[in-house]
C-alpha cells in the first residue's frame, strides 16, 4: 500500500475541483519562480534577491500562508539544502523542541494514564533528509517508488531535538501516540525503524488502515485523534511538521510546528 | 476605554491560574535571553549566535510554537528593528499579499453581496511601526497612554502591500469586515486614520463593545465571525497578524498570517 505524501496532494487538488491548484499554478508560473530579481510593492521600492525572496517564501509555508505548493521553487533550492544542512533546521527545530517541553512542564499529569501527546513520524521524529539530499531537497516530483525503498531501508535517523522532547515527555509521565500517514503495510518497518533511531515505550502506533486511504491527512488525523479522546485521554500536545497534522479538530491544548520547507502534506 | 494588548496578555496569563506565564518566565529566565552563544543539541554541535538564535525564534513566534511571549527578547532588539526597518518585513508582507490574491481570485464571487473577508487593523491594515520605532520595536513593556496618544493622531500609515490587497477584493467583488480589537471609543479615530491611509468602502467596522471587554482576543473575534456568518456571509479569507485573528471558530476557509515579531495578543 502505497502512502507516500505525493499522492495526497494530488488528491487534494482534485477534491477541490482545481481550485487550489489553480491558484497554486497561477502562483508558480508568475514571477515567484522564473526571476532571479524581483521589484516588489512599487511603495516599498524593494528589489528582492534569491535570498530575501526565499527568505519570504519559507515565511508563507511555515505559516500555511502558501496553501498547498507542490514543489519548492526552483531559486529556492539552494536556500532549502543550505538550511537544511547548515544551523538553520537545527537551531529552528531546537527552540520548538524547548517551546514543547517548556509547555509539557506545566501540565498536571494526572495519576490516571490518560495524559497524552502526539506525534507525527516523518521529518518530526524520524528525518528522511539522508532521502532528500539525494533527490533535490524537494525540487524533485516525489517518487513513490525510491521513497518506499528507503523507508524499507529503515534507518532514518531520529530528529535529534525531537528524540530529546520524547524522552521527555515519557519521564513527564505522558502516554505518547504516534500518528503517522504512512500505511499499516509500513508498520513493521515503521517500527523498526523508530527503535532504530531510539524510540521506545510509546503508547500506540496509528497507521493509515483500509478505511483511510483517500482521506486528506487532516481529516485522518484528526478522526484518529478523535478515537484517542473517545477512549478518555487528554491529548496537551501535538508535534508535527504539517499544518495537516495540527489543524482540523480535536485538537491538542497546544500544537508546535516543526519546519519542513522540503514538502507539503495536504 | 482602553483596549491596548498587553492587558489581554495579561488578563491571560490570570486566566490560565499561572499556566502559561510559568511556562513563559521558565523560558525567559533561562538561556534564551541571557547568553550572546549557546550551544545546542549535544547531537548537533552548533554554535548558535544572536542571528542564529533569533531567526529561531522569529520562526517559534511566527509559527506560534512559541505560545505566549510578552516581549522581544534583549539579544533580538537589533534583530527586530533590523527586519521591521530593513526589507525583511516588507517582503514577507508582500508574499503573504500574493498568497491572498492568489487564493482570492479562485473565488466564485456570487451575486448575492455575502462573499466576505476579514481584515484585522493594527499591523494588517495600519501600521504602528512609527509608534513602535520610538518605543523599543517591542523590546519596552507596552505603554498604554502613549499608545493611545498615538492611535488618537489616526496618522498611522497604511501596510501598502495589504492596501493594494484590499483594493483588489473590493475590485473582485468581496465585502469586507474590519475587526479589530480596539474598543467602540476609539471608533471616531479609527475611521479617520483609515480614510487617512486610504481606506474606503469596507462593509462594517467592528469594534470592541462593552459587552466584548476583558474577553480573548481570540474568542471575541470567533464571536464577531459567528456573527456575520449568521447574516449569511461566507467568509473567504481571513488577515491578521495575530494568531489569535485566525484561530478559534467561524474561521475563514483561508486565513493568512501576516509577520509580526514586535508583540503578541492572546
Amino acid at each position: 500500500m502505497f502512502s507516500g505524501h505525493f499522492v495526497l496532494v494530488l488528491l487534494f487538488s482534485g477534491l477541490l475541483s482545481g481550485v487550489f491548484s489553480q491558484s497554486f499554478i497561477r502562483i508558480w508560473s508568475g514571477n515567484r519562480n522564473s526571476e532571479n530579481l524581483d521589484l516588489i510593492s512599487s511603495d516599498r521600492k524593494i528589489l528582492r534577491d534569491d535570498n530575501l525572496y526565499c527568505e519570504s517564501w519559507r515565511f508563507t509555508v511555515e505559516t500555511n500562508d502558501a496553501g498547498l505548493w507542490e514543489e519548492v521553487p526552483k531559486r529556492c533550492v539552494k536556500f532549502v539544502q543550505d538550511y537544511m544542512t547548515g544551523n538553520g533546521y537545527g537551531s529552528d527545530s531546537e527552540l520548538v523542541s524547548e517551546d514543547s517541553s517548556s509547555f509539557a512542564a506545566t501540565v498536571n499529569i494526572s495519576g490516571d494514564g490518560k495524559d497524552a501527546w502526539v506525534f507525527d513520524i516523518d521529518e518530526t521524529l524520524l528525518s528522511n533528509l539522508p532521502y532528500y539530499k539525494l533527490h533535490g531537497f524537494g525540487s524533485e516530483l516525489f517518487n513513490e517508488t525510491t521513497f518506499d525503498e528507503w523507508v524499507d531501508l529503515a534507518k532514518a535517523p531520529a530528529l535529534p531535538e525531537s528524540l530529546r522532547l520524547y524522552k521527555e515527555l515519557l519521564r513527564l509521565g505522558f502516554k505518547v501516540f504516534l500518528l503517522t500517514g504512512r500505511g499499516e503495510a509500513q508498520r513493521n518497518v515503521t517500527e523498526k525503524n523508530l527503535l532504530f533511531s531510539g524510540y521506545r515505550n510509546w503508547e500506540r502506533l496509528i497507521l493509515r488502515g483500509p478505511s483511510d486511504v483517500g482521506k486528506l491527512a487532516e481529516v485522518y488525523k484528526s478522526e484518529k485523534r478523535s478515537d484517542v479522546e473517545a477512549e478518555g485521554y487528554r491529548i496537551h500536545g501535538s508535534s508535527g511538521d504539517q499544518w495537516s497534522d495540527l489543524l482540523g479538530f480535536a485538537l491538542a491544548k497546544r500544537s508546535f510546528k516543526l519546519p519542513n520547507p522540503m514538502y507539503y502534506i495536504a
